[in-house]
């Protein structure tokens, strides 16, 4: 038996592939990954709690349950969903071949919408008031009532973390750019805004080793980079802006990606440079990286993915 | 006063946008129009009626509800929502001049998502039957169960009308392409598929001049474009596919347009060629036009607006 279309991925970019593939008649096939990339099928939305911004919840909605209204819904039209994680692919034969559990699915098409992770410290108490306090996504998350007019710190030194700082000078009553050596890998302009932003401070070459709190965080013990001098803060969130990794191993190089492992598609398309293989969600997108953008450019990804099929029938 | 941010446009395009710019603290204003480009506040999907393709509303929500979720959750964010439809705007001079109501509204950067409008015939019986029986939009209400099984009709002759009528073809028992003239505008390969597909007939050199029915769309009249020879045809629903009309009068040449009058963006941004100037949704979008790409799009609007707030403080 040969797939229609098998989609890789289980977040909001790949639910709306599948909503639209199954109403489309596609019969699309959905690997929706077991704690593939480290986290729950779901993906990230599934790590996130309150979510405000997802357009259609005036009241807003926890992550966990969008997901699972669009899980659901993605089963309604007739995705068939299986939780195992895809292993491999080979996307130089035709049909596609994909790798999952001991065996190999055949598909004429394949979306591929693994997302990316957040990248973590792994520092101690990480795990422990992780989305209680701290948090992956100033965008997502800075603006949450209990982040209001307190002292924010954010973790890194690149563009992201510079856009994240200043975002969350809105909210926040002071905010503390902790950066591990004494320069911003940031744009030169965007060096400049941090640091004359007076709500801004800028901490050199300084770690952040521990998160510390009763429920929720509540300090972070920092390590000076050349003295090892410790000293704990009072904090009110703790923002990672290290960056984030694609979940692009297990295509093991066989499309195209930039610099930084993210799927590169035709700008305004999901197409890759495989004729047949779309990207959508974050696992292409390192600009935007939201749910509902995920979710359109999931709906794009069935729709061109439809237009293949019928145009190679 | 010179406003940060005014949206123009309130279809899920300009309510994403509206929601990120809120919860950004642009304090963004937004003119919703009245009965702009001939639909209410809210866009196309008011004019629809059950949607089962927007993620998150796993049994479906009525396209009106779902836009006044979305207007809800936009002041609910903070944004300032007038009902009011811009008459011109002036983007040679900054700030922006924005014309609406017979005073000025100057803002530092601008949001279009006017959104686009199906375009009709006009001819007897459209408006009564309009979302009972008659729709323009085979991908968002061909497979409701209404319409399975039955002879459906697409009006058409271009690619669109095509994609329509295979598309059509899943659930139709038979699709009936009327085309005016006795050529296809569809590109070459596309004709091909339509005119071998043994669901397809096209009916040439046919004008579809009436809707007939109760409650709901029943029949058709048909007259030849030669012989001037009428025939009623039974019909369980009719297409629409004769192109759509962006909303970019008000605009008058002063940005960047495609030879269809669609607002041309910087692929994979909403950059228009005007600094400052952003566009999503429909109207610049001839290819996707779903609601939640649309979505997607507004959202990244908002992203794009801030940054360029952010770098030119």
């Amino acid at each position: 038996m040969i797939e229609n279309l098998v989609i890789i991925g289980s977040g909001p970019a790949g639910h709306t592939a599948a909503i639209y593939a199954a109403r489309a008649q596609l019969d699309p096939l959905m690997f929706e990954g077991l704690m593939a990339g480290g986290v729950a099928a779901g993906g990230q939305l599934t790590t996130t709690t309150h979510i405000e911004n997802f357009p259609g919840f005036p009241e807003g909605i926890l992550g966990l349950d969008l997901m699972m209204r669009m899980r659901q819904q993605s089963i309604n039209a007739g995705t068939r969903v299986e939780t195992k994680t895809v292993e491999s692919v080979d996307l130089s034969k035709k049909p596609f071949e994909i790798s999952v559990d001991g065996y190999k699915v055949l598909a004429k098409a394949v979306i591929i919408a693994t997302g990316a992770t957040a990248k973590r410290l792994g520092i101690v108490g990480e795990e422990q008031f992780w989305q209680k306090g701290i948090s992956a996504c100033a965008v997502c998350d800075g603006g949450l009532p209990v982040f209001r007019n307190k002292v924010l710190a954010v973790i890194g030194g690149g563009d992201t973390a510079c856009e994240e700082a200043l975002y969350l000078t809105r909210f926040a009553s002071k905010v503390l750019l902790f950066v591990r050596r004494d320069v911003l890998r940031a744009s030169k302009a965007m060096q400049e805004k941090v640091l004359k932003h007076a709500k801004v401070d800028v901490v050199w070459k300084t770690h952040v080793v521990e998160a510390l709190g009763d429920k929720m965080l509540q300090k972070i013990k920092t390590r000076h980079a050349d003295t090892g001098k410790e000293l704990t803060v009072d904090i009110g969130g703790l923002f990672y802006a290290i960056g984030h990794r694609p979940n692009t191993e297990f295509l093991k190089g066989q499309i195209d990606v930039d610099e930084d492992g993210y799927i590169m598609t035709r700008p305004g398309t999901t197409q890759t440079n495989i004729k047949g293989v779309f990207a959508c969600g974050d696992v292409q997108d390192k600009r935007y990286r939201q749910a509902v953008s995920a979710a359109g450019s999931g709906c794009m990804a069935a729709l061109d993915a439809d237009k293949y099929l019928k145009e190679n029938e």
